[in-house]
């Protein structure tokens, strides 16, 4: 058995093309994000048109979504690192905040999931 | 370089029935939102027995979920307009609350990624 | 017609290895939740080394991601019904604030929809 300990976290959804997967992933493995989820059947459409500035994409890339839950105090220096990315290519991050249950494994061994 | 300016924004997640795509993303565009983002490879399945009147799909129902990020003003209109069509259709809207950070490209040339 | 009625609810986001779908949606079914979304092509990457407990996957295990909206009373019961899954499995689960228009179709018939 385990206790349910709710953590307050910021979730990151970060939204871009996925030819630049590894340079977004590496910059969260920089910042000490050690996972992460990816949603990888995005399509897009838009133009920069909006004015809250959510930079869009061409109808045809082939975009991705990873999705990070991440401790208040990361989500600026990610936002920090990605910012000269996004100087130069389309994508947007959407930052809300969650709740995570706290569900660690209390084992050694540690995963080792087949 | 560029600033980080967070921006207060909702977040819609739209799930609906994929065949009925153009319908939701035209209503979209009526309302001034140039983009948006679309997961396509969802599965479902549901009664509207939720008390809160999640509708629900049937279970061979390919089903998009359309993501995106509008001013809180763009909600209300943009659900009216929706309403009519899910007085027929299953589906159901998620409302948020999320920051965007804002990446606008200050290049006149606008996007032209390939 | 119909009016708009925005309730509040809170959205699960319960990520984990696609194998184990039955056993999260019979717990959903058993605690009266009798509709979901689950995107089905997700990637995932990751050791527990997140100091907040977000358990992670192998690089190579098929990830889904079921989405739930539900009342706040089933937040506890539903995830103390997972407790013991995550203490043999990874996985994480995401709460957050939603509201949820209320769409319900008043017709007798139901859905029906092909």
């Amino acid at each position: 058995m385990k206790n349910l300990n709710f953590s307050p976290l910021k979730k990151l959804e970060i939204i871009l093309e996925g030819a630049h997967q590894d340079f977004a992933t590496d910059l969260l493995d920089r910042a000490g994000v050690t996972g992460y989820t990816i949603v990888n059947n995005l399509s897009g459409k838009g133009q920069h048109g909006f004015h809250e500035g959510h930079l869009m994409f061409n109808e045809d890339a082939v975009l991705i979504m990873i999705i990070v839950a991440v401790p208040e105090e990361l989500v600026k220096p990610i936002l920090e690192g990605y910012a000269p990315f996004f100087g130069k290519h389309t994508g947007v991050v959407f930052i809300s905040d969650i709740q995570v249950t706290r569900l660690v494994k209390f084992t050694g061994a540690g995963e080792q999931a087949g």
